[in-house]
């Protein structure tokens, strides 16, 4: 039964998620020039941990009564930039010890990070061509998304880390958890939510998100067992019906980010 | 009489810049961080040369009848992604034989490759901020940012050099010139025009860009001279009364980049 629950869940996300990378791929600009395509579709197919920020923002777009068509430019811009932090760990000079791949990449390092600045200009392009909500909110959107990944947010614990610093919970809060809390943001805000339901989901993003971080960075423990129970406390008030998806979420999350971190201790 | 004209022109549009510059300074985010900001600093202020695209989007605003005010967010903005062009040519294998101070800067690679990054989202941050105009117009001058620094942008021309282009005229047309071009559209979309003129403005910002950009890599030539009368050109059917600016403010450039090509081929 248990088992039965955690497949559906697994499938239902899963569906999400190949959404989006539909949508993403249909929407790449179609550019004569395979030095910009190719390395592109790399970075967008390479991004490990997955993200879980895109998924938040449809779930959020459709907890508060938005469609998730309404939502979905918005979690791919969301794809993008989460590809583009991980990408940003290549050239790193600290986080450039934890990139995957870092030797066997086809593509040189000046072609990655001109990809990566594409990458970013192509998320906000997708935003604002999008017309599927009112313009008023996609400028709301798309002003959360430039914050989130601004000079006070990713690019600010990127920094820090560049400077020596090692608070993994700290780092996170900047950069993977700030991803997330952005994300149900932007799907609230899509969704048609008032000032306090956009609130409260931006915490439970951010909660989600430290939540999912520090299990895969560090495994079980007691600061990511607070952090699902305080996105679960975040949840009263919304539409009940719709609540046992997303709760089934976080706890699949949470799942999925302990068993991650067991895979990476054994390596 | 000439040498009197030319100074008037040349405080005119060191007042334009100074504007420019007042405005991104007292916008930019204040962060705890002097790892965020000190370098943010430093690249906003060490673009060379001196971009021309944020010039142009003033311009073109008060050409079709708007207030310079209405196109200041954008105008910092493109300054913003002149600085992100220029500060890549430091980690670009093949642009960054030509990149400035490549050994003096007091930051290291990581937090400069980092900071470009915050660069680009202060300047939709910025831009998204904006209520010095319409929504839905914003949208669209997000939108001609977004193209202009994307994959068939700026960071297609970039790609191309770190693939081994040399062609200074392709590479000039994709990067300086494209900036130029989105500079004269985002003016023309804030200021109110229609879409004949905006596309007048398009054709004009790309012709003067690649004018400037032709003068300051190789110095006066034919093919710079005919860039110059094309511009002029695409002129004929503004408010008269405001042209005699615009076309010496192209006069001006035209001479400038003489100037600084003169002055680089005796380094």
């Amino acid at each position: 039964m248990v088992a039965a629950a955690a497949s559906h869940r697994q499938g239902h996300w899963a569906s999400i998620e190949a959404d989006i990378r539909t949508h993403l791929l249909q929407s790449l600009p179609t550019t004569p020039l395979p030095v910009v395509v190719k390395p592109m579709h790399h970075m967008i197919n390479s991004a490990v941990p997955k993200p879980i920020a895109p998924v938040l923002c449809l779930t959020a777009c459709e907890l508060v009564g938005g469609q998730r068509t309404e939502a979905m430019d918005a979690a791919c811009a969301l794809h993008l930039m989460h590809a583009l932090v991980r990408s940003r760990a290549r050239f790193h000079p600290v986080l450039g010890l934890r990139a995957e791949n870092k030797s066997s990449s086809p593509f040189s390092d000046g072609v990655l990070l001109m990809t990566g600045d594409g990458l970013v200009s192509f998320g906000f392009e997708l935003v604002a061509r999008s017309e599927s909500s009112e313009p008023s909110r996609v400028l709301k959107v798309i002003l959360e998304i430039a914050e989130a990944i601004g000079a006070a947010g990713t690019a600010e614990g990127l920094n820090m880390v560049a400077d020596g610093a090692t608070a993994v919970e700290k780092v996170c809060e900047k950069t993977d958890a700030r991803l997330s809390a952005c994300g149900a943001v932007c799907g609230a805000i899509l969704g048609g939510a008032g000032d306090e339901a956009v609130e409260r989901l931006r915490r439970f993003g951010l909660y989600v998100g430290m939540m999912h971080g520090l299990l895969c960075t560090e495994g079980s423990s007691e600061a990511a067992e607070e952090f699902r129970s305080l996105a679960r406390s975040e949840l009263k008030g919304f539409e009940e019906g719709k609540l046992d998806e997303v709760r089934g979420l976080v706890d699949w999350w949470y799942e999925q980010g302990a068993v991650a971190a067991v895979e990476a201790a054994r390596e």
